[in-house]
């Protein structure tokens, strides 16, 4: 029933076994498929490895540039942080990872595609929603939720058994998952919320406490919504990352310590890193500020809520993503300028801020003489603002009395 | 046509000279009203001034419990901070201050009301929504958008020709308003947004840079959404902030610098300090993340922006603001339980956090042979919560071709 | 393992059959639980025949009064239309049904309940989230997703080979579920969207075109959001809708032809009948547009669109339902009044609205030489509603052309 | 201070006196400008008129194609409809006469444009914001909010004493605004909400009772959310509504009588005629619920609301409301099919529905044999949907107990 799989790979002990499982269980033709989305673990090597383990071809892609322009930052645009603080990371990797395994299924004329995802996380669904999207035609294997192994022990005596090539090491007590906009960590004496993350949880931050006692200012420039230079220097978006992520990481800024709802029902404890997707966030916030109009700031900030959900919630590839990216798009024509932010031990304090499309008017704004903003309208303002609470007062009184 | 006028006054010289101006040009009797809502200028000595001014009776009430229970903790409870940030300080005190001038104006039999607020500010409409509701009958008198004089000096002039006691300091750069809930800062250089504040602006806070390198844990109590205790102790509402205010101030919390959106169509430069306020308003955050389920954490999401903007602009005592109100307190049910935070050169770090209604589960959450979560649940629900993209892929790639 | 079950029972043929199954298969005490909500179906004999079938208790209640006073009520003072037409009828039933099993289980000490919901309608999801909400430790069975038989014929093989009592009637075309706020009809012919319902679907109402020639005025009168009396005539809930439902139905109110989003993710072609739950709810939102102030109008039109959801989605028993309801009631204490109606052929045409909390005020909106409204006060409040948009104007302009 | 000025100009009593006033009263240059939007009003003549009554120059445009295509259409895309039901006739063709104004301003060197509109009413909003907006630097004149006439009388003897051609016709006890998307209806005894209107008052609709007693199906076709052929003949959008608009004219459709909520803080009582547009929304709205999927369709219940509240509140010019348009237009690709009403007596109900990106599917929905629904995927997904919900079971009720 299924001929050919294509499967996602990363070389690790789970998907590593995968391939030969599903070799085996399925007698199907097993295509690897590895994204590099900047995470740390090695690529060399992985092709002959997949192929060692009984994989017939192997796809490695460096993924890199187009997810941190095309996916991270139009994520960065919307201004979408999961539950107000979460910047996305791993959710905002997952369909891209999904739309290349798809576009690999129909090169290759597959059948099948399979994810390494364990039957409690998001991750599952934002693989599953993406291949359902993209390619309906597809069948789906996730072994992780049907397969007999109860524990990494048994995974490894599998691997062993058939000369799957793992590297036995000590495994770290988290669970992690990296790539350049931040990483997510998980597991272990993580799972007790009511204990604080011990500091080797985290990979690329300093503490706060162990971080340089000089500030530092960082300057990052934006045209229509997108980062496009960093202290006065065009950088492309992986360098933008490449750079704000050791910078921001030095002084101990884009840690989290969460507690947030899952899609499939439940609350889990987060621990997450990402110092340069945070400090695009503050800057580009501060930038919106100061030429985003009141009524525009004001839907912005449901829709920011909105696309959040829907990235976590694996939506990427849908109609409403899509609609909304457009509102999205069309509100970021004025958000061009410049932000300076402070960076000292865990704080990113704006410093300054300039746009050619600033609607902050000093001659409006000011108490001096200078002051063109006609006072005496306000009056007539009040007078009419106010009109309904004087209309309904006695009124809304009465039936409040009533009760 | 105005026999009784009940003045909003604080001493200071704009309020003295209306006094005095509001008696010559109305000749009308004078009452004066000054509530008390945690500001550190002095109350002593302002009945006897105020009627040196020409007052014929002078109210001065303590407000500080009301305004922080009542008031304050309401705005908590709903999360409410003005664009994301601002904890709304001199916003809440507002109201309360007009509901005590309608009150004293019905006492009186007053026929009008006077503020000392400008013509461009937020606090006019404040001021007067609040009396239009609660005291419709009554008319309005705002003379500093229509008096004759155009500079401080032309003011000072008046009040040493009318022997207005009046204490002529040197002039703050800065003009401020405080209370318990956090301090307002605005004009001077300000007025720049390219400008950072210079750290005198800054009143109650330490810069993060200049606080110290010893931090600190700091617990706070919740009982259904309100503070009732700090580090153990039971508190009063202002013992509450006399308790976090000078701590949070300590480590450098609770600063802010912020282009926003004024109620009269301008944006505005201001800054605020509001280290006690921060401190809650994080702590009530982190327990909410523990205890309220997804559903009910997304629509507050979408109130607290509400509330927020309502008490901005002055909607206090208007029928949705209660109705919102309502909503708000039944979400608190669960509010309870205690949060430690990590006070350290401006951060506030969740150190710890504990409820009885903590709705997170370590048997569900959990990645260890403990886990009870059904995993082959999930493929049941992608198959259904994925169905319609299935369904739609085609048609609506379709459609989207067809363009 | 299911020693007792308690089971939803109509005296139809699935849930005839289900008794006998459960019973077998489980070998378990079944004890059935039938509600009235004002189905026409005949609830006499019915706990001899549930006995005659393998059940060893059978309650029935009449759940009328309850069901249209604390469920239809509540869901019509929040205005809850599922997108924006179905006044729920069969949605709102659900959950007292499955409330009251769960009552029947804590008392009868049953470990189990089971329904009769296929697994792709809407009815599974809201019996089995009041189930787990109001009785968490209950296990739940849903037979017809599960059992053996392929058709209806071999459910009544089955019931003859098992001495089942069963009426066996001439199928209906169409699968109809009743209560007393509505009728839902499905099935047969209606599952082409591209067909207009034939005449027969319709069980309480006429067709617009065969109603009287001679039109009606019906007057409803609310308390605080629920209707109290009808032509002046205080009635119970229940008289209400058995007053309205004939008086509607006469004049052709009430029908729906819908194409609707279920919760399972597929489009379904519902057709409705609600003849006096459409007279209340056009009655209700009449008399809320007399009464209510334009930001609580407003913010209520989004909570009403997130009930209706809710409900629909099976999620009555939530805290976030309980929240909204809270500020649904809130908002409801004005609404008290008189709404006439004129009914003619389909028609529900406002004929007169009356209320002693009514916001219209005839002196304000007047064009005659009555009027009291400061016609200058519009300028200064156009000059302060306009001047974002008069600041921002060549700004905006500006960001536009740069494109 | 003015020297030219631009005046929106209709030939009636109002606008007549107001071109002579101006000319007097600021010595300045007169240019009247006419848009014909599709009012039945002579528009023959007007030129002489407006020069005799001291215009140097009288614009008259055609503008029925730009209305109802860009202004109206897009309206009907967004499903804007105020409060739920006013289709926004008048509303919708303010910016579009502004924007004329603006540019006849521009091209004509002119510092000033002035219209007729009073105080109280909702378009001097329209007028001044378009301008604000489209021509900061231009000054606003509204006479009716400031001139001495006090009544029509006053303004006839000051047409009289300077020779003003105008026709002293019997006043209509009404106030009418007409254009091509329809018609509302204004003083007289519809001031008084408990009066059901007259029947004189509506001027292009049959009443319910007098429409014709044999019903007639209309077919309209909609291209990307764009209506563009009536019974299956392709028409521009002018033809359209000469279309509909006789047709549900006919059969008394689109006929309103309203309590609504003013942008000045007023309630009012609307009576409104709009037949085609009517028509047109139905059918558009029965389309969407074929081609949406639920998440879009429920997004877009809010943005309707929020995109009709802003053409009510003349906002069209404002950036929110074109990024929302982008938003809108996003939606509507898939929104392309036939819709069949059948008109009968004050009832339009849907007769078909067809569309080549419909996704009700017949296979999924159906609950005969050729079911392709995987019943058993409800289990898991019930399972999971519902998980929050056993999980804080006994939590929450805790919670609650508590109070």
């Amino acid at each position: 029933m299924h001929k050919k799989i294509v499967v996602a790979y990363s070389g690790g002990l789970d998907t590593s076994v995968m391939v030969k499982w599903l070799n085996q269980n399925y007698n199907a033709e097993i295509i690897t498929v590895t994204g590099n989305l900047g995470q740390k673990s090695e690529l060399e090597g992985l092709e002959e490895k997949a192929k060692a383990t009984g994989a017939v071809k192997s796809y490695i892609y460096d993924l890199q540039e187009e997810f941190i322009k095309n996916y991270a930052f139009k994520a960065l645009k919307a201004g979408a942080l999961y539950e107000g603080q979460y910047p996305l990371a791993t959710a905002i990797g997952r369909p891209l990872l999904a739309k290349l395994m798809v576009d690999v299924a129909k090169t290759e004329g597959a059948d099948t595609v399979a994810h390494g995802c364990t039957g409690k996380g998001n991750d599952q669904v934002r693989f599953e929603v993406a291949f359902k999207s993209l390619g309906p035609d597809l069948k789906i294997l996730a072994p992780l939720r049907t397969w007999e192994f109860k524990s990494r022990e048994q995974e490894i005596d599998y691997a062993v058994t058939h000369n799957i090539p793992i590297k036995i090491t000590k495994k770290s007590p988290y669970s992690i998952d990296e790539n350049l906009w931040g990483i997510a960590i998980e597991c272990g004496v993580l799972e007790d919320p009511k204990v604080s993350p011990p500091d080797d949880a985290y990979q690329i931050t300093s503490s706060p406490k162990s971080a340089p006692d000089a500030s530092e200012v960082v300057e990052i420039e934006f045209f229509e919504g997108t980062p496009v230079a960093v202290n006065g220097k065009k950088l492309s978006a992986v360098e933008i990352m490449n750079t704000l992520n050791p910078i921001g990481g030095k002084h101990g800024i884009g840690r989290m310590d969460l507690i947030e709802n899952r899609v499939v029902g439940i609350k889990s404890r987060e621990v997450y890193e990402a110092p340069g997707a945070i400090l695009l966030h503050k800057a580009h916030h501060e930038l919106e500020k100061l030429v985003l109009d009141k009524e525009t700031f004001r839907f912005k900030q449901d829709v920011s809520n909105k696309v959040a959900n829907m990235i976590y919630e694996g939506l990427w590839f849908t109609p409403l993503f899509d609609s909304l990216m457009t509102f999205v798009d069309a509100t970021q024509k004025p958000v061009t300028g410049k932000i300076k932010l402070d960076l000292y031990k865990g704080n990113a304090t704006v410093f300054s801020r300039e746009s050619q499309y600033s609607l902050y008017s000093e001659l409006l704004a000011t108490y001096t003489e200078e002051d063109t903003f006609n006072h005496k309208d306000s009056e007539g303002f009040i007078n009419i603002y106010g009109l309904p609470y004087k209309t309904m007062s006695g009124i809304y009184n009465k039936a409040n009395e009533g009760k």
